[in-house]
């Protein structure tokens, strides 16, 4: 019989480090129940405004559940992560902070709430529904060396991929690196696209289970994963495209080649565009091999308009 | 009614040209039925062995049906290439060039000949399975510039993308550039993955079938397109993960990964692993906005294994 533990929301750390304490101790096969703190460490709240995006406290992003001690982990192994259940609050916020993000040109900070009493869709401006399909956009283990790192950057630990195919019913597969594992998550996302553009997902607290296995010395060395994939959009998908040599600076082309499609056809002002397509515009690389030139593809579903 | 005109394979042309002589003429509303040649115009058979690849003609490459003249196109319009149908031929091939493709550690040129007699499926080396889902890798119009100029790059007058998603049913808007659009098409593809990454899809002759329709003064300026999206495959996806600084080293970490699991899993060699990935497995951008790691997925449906 698995046992299944639980992680409070007063259980968290900031950094990755081989040094935390474990939150709790398992065995392979174990489910662990983590309730999650947002990533602002509720510095953002239903009463914040975009001013308050200039007075955040770096230092209290990030705050991950954990970490989980795996009995018998030991680096060059597997630790696998099956995603039983993600659950979010109803409440989230996207933002745009001049300086980050894919985009330049955005030069003033801005704060978008998202009410998500509605457990199928997000509502947005001008009718239009985003799908709910929360993971956690953090999912780590520690990393070999000594020291205390930054979330921000992930990395062959994984971490905050931001893989937003995580959502339950999907398989992580990480490298082990220290004995034990440690395996932290946070970050909830109620729902991003593939890219997350502005910065930002919907960002929210909520609540992840997951059920551990160890599959030993595979000498894995960069997270793979299993997704159940997801149905085709009923209406289909738009597809803004961005060509030539850099491949980010494709990318960032075929985001504004899109948020020109969404402004021009739907009305929305430039900043809740960019919104829109980080949290649910796909970026897809659709050839990197015909020299000099690469094709990046920025795809909405078009069932997310009225 | 309108009226439906055919382009045979004696009539191709190389290089992009405002210069070359309409195939034929139309008017928005008419459709057009494109056979097509093989994008090596002939030069690799089911005959062909690797080495037939050492002494291709370059110049001989890329052979389009066209051009389309499109009466009252204009600079500023929008030329709507609706695909109706894309059928390939009963043979194909795909190929691994020393110094081009997503890889440089291949060394040795690698033909893989394809039989495409069954409908559904390219059966490929252990049991495994291809969907067919054929699309023109080239769909364009001229470029303003005086002159001619190679295929192979796409850009703002679209051209080499190699978008797969332009299957039957899905709509290519391109900017219009010079009077007439002078629309071509070739490089059928029975199937690709996104990213291409080996360099070339399933490569066949076949033939294609679009109307064409014209949206006046848009001023677009790159492509974008409708795809009707694809169901979701029932066994779900399996996908290697590439992170670090750079998207294009993050796509390359990426392949790695994915031919690790295909040559560990299920048995390839690593010539025919990297020609699976570029005919089936996606490229996704999954977060470039985690400063300073990117991360990008290389992605396959478990669908396609026996």
């Amino acid at each position: 019989m698995p046992a299944v533990r639980s992680i409070g929301r007063e259980t968290y750390h900031y950094r990755w480090s081989v040094g935390h304490e474990p939150a709790v101790r398992i065995d392979p096969g174990d489910e662990v129940s983590f309730d999650i703190n947002d990533v602002s460490s509720w510095q953002l709240t239903e009463d914040s405004t975009s001013q308050g995006l200039v007075s955040l406290d770096a230092s209290k992003l990030y705050p991950l559940a954990g970490p989980v001690y795996v009995n018998g982990a030991e680096p060059g192994d597997t630790l696998v992560a099956e995603v039983l259940e993600v659950k979010n609050d109803a409440f989230g916020w996207s933002c745009i902070a001049p300086g980050l993000g894919l985009l330049g040109e955005f030069k003033e900070p801005y704060l978008y709430k998202w009410s998500l009493t509605d457990p199928e869709f997000a509502h947005f401006e001008k009718g239009i529904k985003v799908p709910i399909r929360p993971f956690c956009g953090v999912m780590g283990v520690a990393p070999p060396e000594r020291g205390s790192f930054d979330v921000t950057p992930p990395g062959r630990h994984g971490g905050n991929m931001d893989i937003r195919h995580l959502t339950a019913g999907s398989k992580l597969e990480l490298p082990v690196w220290v004995k034990g594992a440690l395996f932290s998550t946070g970050d909830v996302h109620a729902a991003m696209g593939d890219g997350e553009v502005c910065l930002t997902a919907i960002e929210c607290a909520g609540r992840a289970r997951f059920r551990f296995q160890l599959l030993k010395k595979t000498g894995l060395t960069l997270p793979r994963y299993f997704a159940p994939g997801e149905p085709a959009p009923k209406k289909g998908f738009y597809v803004a495209t961005g060509i030539g040599p850099d491949l980010m600076e494709a990318a960032k082309s075929s985001v504004r080649n899109l948020l020109d499609y969404l402004e021009g056809e739907w009305g929305l002002k430039r900043q809740d565009a960019y919104i829109l397509a980080s949290v649910c515009a796909d970026l897809r690389i659709h050839e990197l091999v015909d020299q000099p030139n690469w094709v990046v593809g920025a795809s909405i579903s078009l069932d997310v308009f009225p």
